[in-house]
């Protein structure tokens, strides 16, 4: 990046809290920039779950100060052919495997190089084909943190492998999505961004969701009584079913794949 | 407040750490300070217990040095009309929804001023209806740990909504009380401060709890054998019931609410 | 230690992280050396598990640079006779009680002093009989990450009590061991080292595990199918049964002291 590294180190992964996976990986990066800041994002990806891991890191990218480096571990084709790589973008580089964890954050921060780690004296050696968390990503982070430039670490790719996200879709006036994340709350983020929404008179706008039609949009969960669901544009600025005071996951027995329709008046 | 700010922002809420809230108010802190420690004291207030929250505030404020600030979110009236506050303390700042949640916290420290975060110009824009951990909060606490002077964020409000937390009551020589809190071992923390006993003499004092009498008051788990029941005060400062190598809560079947009686002889 | 104290204090313990136990420990960490870098290893030890807190601090502590302050609390003799301790290493200070966590870390670091914290005026006062971690480990860990030499923390004993962990042992050609730990991928940890299967021929060796054999050894998850167990040197530099894509606790119905033999041809 052109931009000052901010020295801040965020980490997301599907490791967990109980081992000390994601411990060993900030005692690596402390070793190589001592003055990193390192904060976490969620090690609670199901395992293996990289849809999941992908939404959630393009959740958090535009909430961090420019230069931040944006580490990323979810990984089940570790030791295999999958690429280790960075992404360039206007203002962060984002660290991990090629296997479409990185593309929705990316595409967020608009793209200005995808890079192959191939530099392997920035690796921790000897680099183990299971952890590369701790072998590659996070010495290549910490490298980024302290100020080594992107270019540095390899050659460009011409792009990333993509991930495999449903989209929503427009037809005859409606459109049409799913539920693609559950949050700790129990809400419904649905894959249908703010902007979609434009297109409806908001009062007239209804959200119908496993039998149920909410209406209109409101723009906060106190707009309803407590334990009736609502539909609004949440945090994630997507459309998002909820429950005042309760858990829309488990009210309306919903959850990822749960097809969601906004139509008008 | 007067003393300098220590640079310290603590983080309280109900967000959980499977989803990416808690990483985003941290990136949101360290756009605005980026020299600011931030310290976790728990995300796992269970969703909306404000009482819980407080409860677990009020348990740590004491132990971080001059200067602190600290973020307590748990908010089921964001968005509504609850204000948005911070208190000024002697000895440290702070900052959250005003509904019960800093209560405890704040008479511990000495309240000085209460004001409503009424600035806007601190906060984030958009200001979400949904997430004020994000927009209002995290900003404020980030300036606060900049150096800004609390009185710079607005009015001052007459005082806090109080929290309703059941009290213990003294009566014809037994002081009689509740359990408030169940940690992570199991031990059940009550409502009659260590000062509530005071009173009675060590030896000759007896709890009683779910038909069972524990007599006297130890002061060390070591006290008993590995498995049997034992009162003592705890780290909270407040009359804990325990079991050695084992849990209380599971042993004793009790948990919040369950009525604990001290008495003398 | 000789070396320069890095300023980073690692933390461990069974205090979960639903209450605020841990973050407690940083304020007081903090009050003292407001420069300290903190770092979870991991707080989700189940309670009072001594032998598998000590595994995880073995795992993690090769990764730290030089000079780093390991803050360890897995501690059912709280307030009863078992010595509060440092230890004094080639490349680091472990600090926390004298019951065996510590000691699996200390062999693999090369002790070269162990040290009765005796010296009471680099505690917290009043000294609590049952949060060692807020009252004595963790002041004494921010004031070894200050720069406090060891010696001045209290004399030095003969050695730490040692931890019992199974051993694996050799006899007629094959290796005996069983799974000592499953983390958080279902990964079966065994105390089988690396060390111990240079007698076989890689391609020849087989590893036997509630009655299935798995052969060859194989260096990386991507050499199996997904959903096929294997057999590899993992991340932790031990033999471990794993899944590709699963979980071998799982598929194997395996766990703590699940036997493992491995064997030649």
């Amino acid at each position: 990046m052109t931009m000052q590294a901010s020295g801040i180190i965020t980490l997301l992964s599907d490791f967990g809290t109980r081992d000390a996976y994601v411990g060993i990986m900030k005692g690596v990066a402390l070793g190589i920039c001592p003055t990193a800041r390192l904060v976490d994002l969620t090690h609670e990806v199901p395992p293996q779950a990289v849809q999941l891991g992908a939404l959630l890191l393009r959740s958090a990218v535009d909430y961090f100060p420019d230069g931040t480096v944006h580490l990323a571990v979810v990984d089940p084709g570790v030791g295999g052919t999958r690429a280790p790589v960075l992404v360039e973008t206007a203002r962060a580089v984002l660290v991990g495997p090629d296997n479409g964890l990185l593309a929705p954050a990316a595409a967020a921060l608009e793209v200005r190089a995808v890079r192959r780690l191939a530099r392997d004296d920035f690796f921790r050696h000897p680099v183990s084909d299971t952890f590369h968390g701790r072998d590659v990503f996070a010495p290549v982070a910490a490298h980024l943190a302290a100020g080594t430039p992107p270019a540095a670490f390899g050659p460009e790719l011409p792009g990333l492998v993509p991930l495999d996200l449903p989209a929503p879709r427009s037809e005859a006036g409606a459109v049409h999505g799913e539920v693609v994340y559950v949050d700790h709350f129990g809400n419904l983020i649905t894959n249908i961004p703010a902007s979609a929404l434009a297109a409806f008179r908001t009062h007239s706008l209804s959200v119908r969701i496993v039998g149920m039609t909410l209406s209109p949009l409101v723009s906060t969960y106190a707009a309803v009584v407590s334990g009736a669901p609502l539909a609004l544009v949440g945090s994630w600025r997507m459309l998002e079913v909820a429950v005042r005071d309760g858990s829309a996951a488990d009210l309306l027995q919903a959850g990822i794949a749960t097809r969601v329709v906004v139509v008008g008046e």
